[in-house]
């Protein structure tokens, strides 16, 4: 039996149709094409989207500040829009706002992991967006090196809107 | 006669050979080279930087948030860079930190404006790093329309470090 839409268990996976999709509208920006970015992992808890450093290359070897600035957003973003395709809610999700740290120089493959800021939760958010037409929700990704560090961090604000009924 | 260099009028343009090397550099990372990036006017007091839409283009048909992200950020940096040509001063900058703010979606092509954040001046910037080796700057950038209005804006600051002597 399929749970009700409105349990959510932070490490179930999305369903392969959801992560395929949101890998095709990635895949179908001209920005994030270019950049080579994929979906590494989705569950309702977490995105982690990569993209490898050779397409990222600054003039001193190391990542671009704006390519991690770009995958930081975007897996805020895509999180967002999973939970809209499972919970079946057609909106449009627009970043506000963002605050980024730049940590220390990347010399590897980018992977950057989004979630809701601790203390916000998905459900609330929907439930929010289907009653009133608009729901925000703070987020938080970071630059993950391969020994766990953070590279770099964003702290960024969403807003969806569902569209004006006509 | 030549201005002495520590004599900045804002106005005034780089030399074009300044401005050719800020291009050549830009054009060398692969992630700058997807998205276009041009540089459009370079003057002591200002760098815009250019990308057409095309190249920068979300789902939605309007600019995509990470890639005017990148072009303000790049914009601040190549100005701290320019200076640092015309200075003869060889020097690694770097972005620190950023605040950005997504004000209306952008459906032309993507113009970024940077300059130092009112107050400061490169002058000072310069004669700091020439003395202890690393300097900081806050600069301010924008994504500005055809229009004038502000489509985005971007506050970051900025460090440049002089490599240490062996």
């Amino acid at each position: 039996m399929d749970k009700p839409p409105h349990l959510l268990t932070t490490a179930e996976p999305f369903e392969p149709a959801q992560r395929a999709q949101l890998q095709s509208t990635l895949s179908a920006m001209p920005p994030l094409h270019a950049i080579g970015c994929a979906v590494f992992d989705a569950t309702h808890g977490h995105l982690v989207l990569g993209a490898p450093l050779a397409l990222n290359v600054n003039d001193k070897g190391n990542a671009f500040g704006g390519s991690m600035a770009s995958l930081m957003t975007v897996a805020c973003w895509g999180l967002f829009n999973l939970h809209l395709l499972r919970a079946g809610i057609h909106a449009e999700v627009y970043v506000q706002d963002s605050q980024i740290r730049y940590l220390t120089p990347v010399y590897e493959d980018l992977r950057a992991v989004a979630q809701a800021t601790a203390g916000h939760d998905w459900t609330e958010a929907l439930n929010i967006l289907h009653d009133k037409g608009k729901s925000r929700i703070p987020m938080r990704a970071a630059i993950v090196l391969a020994d766990g560090r953070e590279a770099a961090t964003l702290e960024a604000r969403f807003v969806a809107l569902r569209p004006a009924v006509k």
